[in-house]
């Protein structure tokens, strides 16, 4: 999908959840990056070399990914300048904001005439129908979250693998432009027009006959003002039999809406729960996953047993406890309360 | 925005649902509308003049109106030849359908000859952004539905109507293409990309300071799986001080989706203010608005009373009965009640 080895480019960030899809990158497919990039304002690091555009392409890297985001997806002048600087070194340029890089002249004008690539990683299907809500065979699990940018497409990969591991058939449905990059191919959900959301779920996920399971990524929050629509959408569209719920314990306030509280574990799992089940009305949650980078081991310890005991579910953080927990929960959910909307 | 007079274009449709863009048109402005053109296999009328495109033009329409719609909002065979006869007998060619008549070729090429013009309704504004939900001031009443195409819109510019009649500056927020067609302006929401469903509706009925009202037309049904994320942004974006619930009560399933039962009327409210108060706490039910017209008059009478008492709300039907009802129990409110995000 996207010429690799990649330079991350981190730009002039200075905010750790901004830079979450070259941060996802880097984790994910290690094996793909040689590098990052960043200006001499930004704090942050992925652990990566630190190269300029040139040594970044005599180290072999052969797209540059623009691997930042931001409310509203545009670019800034920054940010197109050191494209532009990708471009003349003799790297394509990746990126899955809003705004594409085809709509930007002088980056067009640059790749043209190095014959290089600009990939917009936001461009939904053209051929997206409606959706319908019949229910349809599969295992499908899906992440929800109390916030934007909470670790749900972390603890998606995340069960996905632990999943193999076990000899389970899985496969993990991206849903937006890290996902993808990740996997190489998806629907970026927030980019759909917004009558196709759960189409796009139902095309993303659709009917499975082999046993397998779709755990497909979650986006944004019920609880999120700008984004609900979207992950009320997706949960109609995914029809899911199972979910997650994601959250993030330090963060203080809903991302990018200074002031606004984040919801209670208990008040947002029913709340999904309850949206989930116009399509799949046997829908049940099977665990809370936790981002507890910001605690030390035994405190994450102790957040996690403790959001286990007040809400009866396994509780981890999949980064550093895994999700053996939840599997073994899923495991021993009677086969008949499994199979749900599949048997209809 | 789209000239007139107009030629409304009911074509081969059988579904009486489907033609609500040419009815609204024709209810709304029909000084504006000189007739309609259907096919023979056409069994719907409008109780417009039946004419020819050649008579259309001889009766001075400048415009047709292709006023149908579906789901998925594609042109068939049929649709596109009728417009191009259209073209051909010297009209403008409007619609609101996703697919556009501009990505139409031979439509193009024959508009290009003829110096006519494509109108594509549902083009949404190019510069939207995410919402934020922060406490705006000014009046709004958003109307909500059961299921799709309800009366939400008839509701809504009778609600204006009968304000305006009353003294109350009120104004019609159109977000579909019927409803932008009607008042001339508007955002079809239901193009909008997906991250920008609620900031799209914020742009709509901004913060309003001169007491008045922004009465918005609501779209789908939080119950409808296809479209519950736009419903559910609407709601979000809207912030509505006051909802009106509208419904059909001779729908026996939900539209498109055979065999999906509507949700009772108790129900669905209870949902759509669980979801508004997210960013307007204080919002409230001031009326249920029926569509009766499969009923005789005193079982719309009967209807409307047996509803109303079982959920302690004025309940109308506003094309038989106005909606005055509605409005003396909005004035019976408590002035601290009903001044609620606006004095955040």
């Amino acid at each position: 999908m996207i010429p690799a080895p990649f330079l991350l480019y981190l730009g002039h960030s200075s905010d750790s959840v901004g830079i979450k899809t070259s941060r996802g990158l880097a984790t994910f497919r290690p094996e793909d990056c040689v590098g990052e990039f960043r200006s001499i304002d930004c704090p942050l690091t992925l652990g990566l070399p630190r190269l300029t555009m040139e040594a970044a392409v005599l180290a072999g890297a052969r797209t540059m990914v623009v691997g930042i985001s931001n409310a509203g997806g545009t670019m800034n002048a920054e940010v197109i300048i050191d494209a532009a600087a990708a471009l003349e070194a003799g790297m394509n340029v990746a990126a899955g904001l809003h705004q594409r890089l085809r709509d930007i002249p002088e980056l067009v004008e640059i790749a043209v005439r190095r014959g290089l690539l600009l990939i917009d990683v936001r461009d939904p299907p053209g051929n997206l129908e409606v959706g319908n809500g019949r229910p349809r065979a599969g295992h499908r699990l899906l992440t929800v979250g109390t916030d934007c940018s909470v670790g749900k497409m972390y603890a998606s990969l995340a069960l996905v693998s632990a999943m193999q591991k076990r000899g389970i058939v899985a496969d993990f449905r991206a849903t937006g432009q890290t996902g993808m990059l990740i996997a190489g191919e998806g629907i970026p959900l927030d980019a759909v027009i917004a009558d196709f959301i759960s189409g796009a779920i139902e095309r993303l996920a659709p009917s499975r006959y082999d046993d397998g399971w779709d755990v497909i990524e979650g986006q944004g929050s019920l609880f999120h003002p700008s984004f609900a629509g979207v992950s009320t959408g997706l949960l109609h569209g995914a029809q899911p039999e199972a979910i997650v719920l994601c959250h993030d314990p330090a963060r203080a306030e809903m991302r990018g809406l200074p002031g606004r509280a984040l919801p209670s574990l208990d008040r947002c799992l029913t709340a999904n729960l309850d949206v989930a089940r116009l399509t799949s009305p046997h829908v049940r949650a099977v665990g809370i996953c936790l981002n507890t980078s910001t605690f030390s081991e035994p405190a994450a310890h102790d957040q996690c047993a403790r959001t286990a005991d007040s809400l009866g579910l396994p509780c981890t953080d999949p980064f550093r406890f895994g999700v053996d927990s939840i599997l073994d929960y899923m495991s021993c959910i009677e086969p008949s309360q499994r199979v749900t909307s599949a048997s209809s």
